[in-house]
């Protein structure tokens, strides 16, 4: 099928799933045909709420996210679900995933999951993962939640896209909260305790709030802890509540505009990255050149930053 | 002290811990000097054998990789340890960290510690961790331990750096173990079960050895799993010679080359990217520019592609 890219941005504009899921593949594959239709749909993004969901694997993220959604889904809001693993950097199974977890929300045409793994190209998964929230923010879905399992400096750029960062944490998980928690009470703006109604949860709130004392607030907001039984479906409602309060607070105060900035000075400076590495290396000349220096410098023939200086010089970039 | 840069290589060469302890400070700053100093070291490296180890916080990596250095230790080879912690991304604590645990090794100039945090900059822990195994091959440490907290997609680009990667794995940590370790499954050559005395120690060890079963051999090396009780000594000396049985057979099948080489095409990528990026963008007026366009972007009056083409057209870098 070859539609014309500006009738397929008015395909993804209405929402139709299989416009948007064909969209979401070329954003994958890093197709020359996302960027056009990306350009076409920019000016009506901006719209969406993004909020990001992340802990530890094994905290409930995936059902915490369903439970979300259906509380949107219920206020008659369009709903779009990015999950993101990094951790199958070969990828695999994530269709299969997405089919189960969508047969709770069977027909419902204002829901859209997908699920993203690691492709291995530069950078490629937070950028992927914003222009697929972009894009989803395009066909309509006025909430949009970000899923990605938390620790790596790569998840935390793909958390950092978002508006509001919900952070999960279970009673039980690990010998000590701080091992692991250091650079996820930074960027919490909610804690959600989910399965509180295991052993240790108090405790484990005990701890989280004598923690998040010694975080200064930012501009004004000190994170709450909220519990909740995700699989029972407890606590969800006080925890969009709690995001909906939050909202309110950074927009009133403009730090969501200069969230926003900073954002897109770092998006930036992504794709004029790749833009330049395209020049340096473009085409199969481009990429031979490159394993003949890299198999040099394994050998010690060569030490990398003359290797870089030949790229550049023969590339007509040299200064 | 402006000591010149070829006896302060001299002095790296010759194993000073002052002169590899600043050296690493100017790989971490991204100082000019760090270039000049890994150029004139560069030849002499290519004689470390880098041993990655990796896993969920709480397995007890720092403890596992303290003993594997005392063992080498004792054999009289100079160890190298860099303790990777992209976790905290705003840093701090890490010299403290330092100090506690080389009071275990103290006064032992055959033993090298070093802790790094993330410091923000785009695609910076994978590349500066890089260079400091650089600059420990370079001052004489043949074997060299790279700990990281495993999961996301820079602990993945950090400990792929390694000749040989250790997963490790303990029982009792979250649920499900296929909820966090299909990225893990892949990129381990050793797994080690730590705290081998706890209870569920068996079915963790039946479940990954079923697991492995369906990982393909990388050739023709099935990944073994050992039980260690680090904090007891107990399994470590039998994981070191599993390191050393996986060292002879990939230098054997000339896998090793083929790896180092991979690696050097991926490092070379990098520092292009960021050559060219401080290109496009170096000075103030390049840092001005890019701020007011994503301040335009943001505000939905300019598509991020636009922007990105001006930034290339100002710098003279437009095809």
């Amino acid at each position: 099928m070859t539609l014309p890219v500006e009738a397929w941005a008015e395909q993804v504009r209405a929402g139709n799933v299989r416009a948007v899921s064909r969209a979401i593949t070329a954003i994958e594959n890093h197709q020359q045909e996302a960027e056009a239709l990306l350009r076409l749909l920019f000016p009506h993004t901006g719209q969406a709420y993004l909020t990001g969901v992340t802990g530890a694997p094994g905290t409930g993220k995936s059902t915490l996210v369903d439970r979300l959604a259906a509380y949107y889904r219920k206020k008659q809001e369009q709903v779009g679900v990015v999950a993101v693993d990094p951790t199958s950097p070969y990828s695999g199974g994530a269709i299969l995933g997405d089919r189960i977890r969508m047969q709770g929300h069977a027909g419902d045409g204002g829901m859209f999951i997908r699920s993203m793994a690691t492709r291995g190209f530069l950078g490629g998964l937070a950028r992927a993962t914003a222009e697929v929230a972009l894009l989803l923010d395009a066909a309509g879905k006025k909430q949009v939640l970000i899923e990605t399992v938390g620790v790596g400096q790569d998840e935390i750029d793909i958390v950092r896209l978002a508006d509001c960062v919900i952070v999960m944490l279970v009673p039980g998980l690990g010998d000590d909260i701080q091992n692991m928690k250091a650079g996820l009470m930074e960027i919490g703006d909610i804690f959600a305790l989910n399965k509180a109604d295991r052993e240790g949860a108090d405790r484990l709130e005990q701890q989280l709030l004598a923690m998040l004392s010694l975080v200064m607030p930012r501009d004004g907001w000190h994170p709450p802890v909220v519990r909740t039984v995700a699989t029972e479906n407890k606590g969800v409602e006080g925890l969009a509540e709690t995001v909906a309060k939050f909202r309110m607070h950074f927009e009133a105060s403009g730090e969501r505009q200069r969230k926003h900035v900073e954002h897109w000075k770092n998006r930036l400076l992504e794709l004029l990255g790749s833009r330049l590495l395209d020049r340096a290396l473009g085409g199969a000349a481009g990429k031979a050149k490159l394993a003949a220096l890299a198999g040099e410098v394994a050998d010690r023939k060569k030490d990398p930053f003359t290797a870089v200086n030949e790229i550049l010089k023969s590339s007509g970039l040299a200064s």
